[in-house]
């Protein structure tokens, strides 16, 4: 792996740790072993492209997560129990350290950096698409597929931020629950 | 109001606004008007302490604010409704600045400032038990007014976040309509 994949690599495990202000330069070329001038040789526009990309990374390891548990289940329904207990999981593994591994990220960003809050739009937009196919291919005649994916993202995202700061996995299994009875309603 | 007072206010505006780490101290001594020795001589503890404080402050305000909204309702659906229309104004009111107060400290902190964290966990406990006691009262049968209430706010935390990064009001819209089906089920 080269410089800046490396660089990119340790820029999106630390971005879903700690965020975007906490993750320093220092660090990052530290931890990827990148010389002083490989910001800027590598990323032209600084910090934030780098992050940018990082997030992208992020989206489309999270986005191939999800499409493997929803195609590795028969139903909708067993496939976002699966997607729960994916991150309950990983809660626990982690010490409740990571959740959604773009969520801090994206709020920081969202006050200060536009390049990286349009990477983190894009990012949660693609887990809607992700979402919203699997449930049109289930219910073909559903109206507003889109609008169910998104309520049930925004259901996933409050139960991650509720379960770090709980340290506890809970809200996501109060997650499930809701989301069976939105699927039914 | 004096100088302990106002370096609280203005650190839970900025906290609002733009999350822990963007929230510097200097920043907060000039707008509060305040000396250079006023942070340790204030709050010996440091940084992390006065954001505790200010995160304190901000559960309260939005802990009143949540309950006068659901108060002024004659059922909780039009209660919650209110409240997801509250939030949808202040988003656009501020270019989507401000969503939930304490979502980005409560992220931030989680990994590494465990006082603060703590402040923040009980902040979500307090709202959620405003939110469960206004279920409980309409619905003294309920089973599990508690899981409800920590549904809904999960919910409303993740429309917030999706709100801000999208800087649109719809997933707040979305969460309106989700919630009442979650009160009928």
């Amino acid at each position: 792996m080269d410089t800046r994949e490396r660089m990119v690599d340790v820029t999106a495990r630390l971005l879903a740790r700690q965020g975007y202000h906490a993750t320093g330069l220092a660090q990052v070329l530290t931890e990827a072993g990148a010389p002083r001038g490989s910001l800027y040789f590598h990323f032209p526009e600084g910090k934030e492209q780098m992050a940018a990309e990082a997030v992208r990374r992020l989206g489309e390891q999270l986005g191939a997560a999800l499409q493997a548990k929803l195609d590795g289940k028969p139903d909708v329904r067993s496939g976002l129990q699966s997607v729960a207990r994916m991150f309950a999981r990983q809660l626990e593994a982690s010490e409740f350290a990571l959740g959604c591994p773009v969520a801090t990220t994206a709020l920081e960003a969202s006050d200060e950096a536009p390049g990286l809050a349009t990477a983190c739009a894009e990012v949660f937009e693609r887990w809607t698409v992700v979402l919203a196919e699997r449930i049109r291919k289930e219910r073909p005649r559903i109206a507003g597929p889109e609008r169910l994916a998104r309520t049930v993202l925004a259901l996933i995202e409050g139960a991650l931020l509720l379960a770090r700061v709980r340290r506890s996995v809970e809200p996501l299994r109060d997650a499930e629950l809701a989301i069976e009875t939105l699927l039914e309603g």
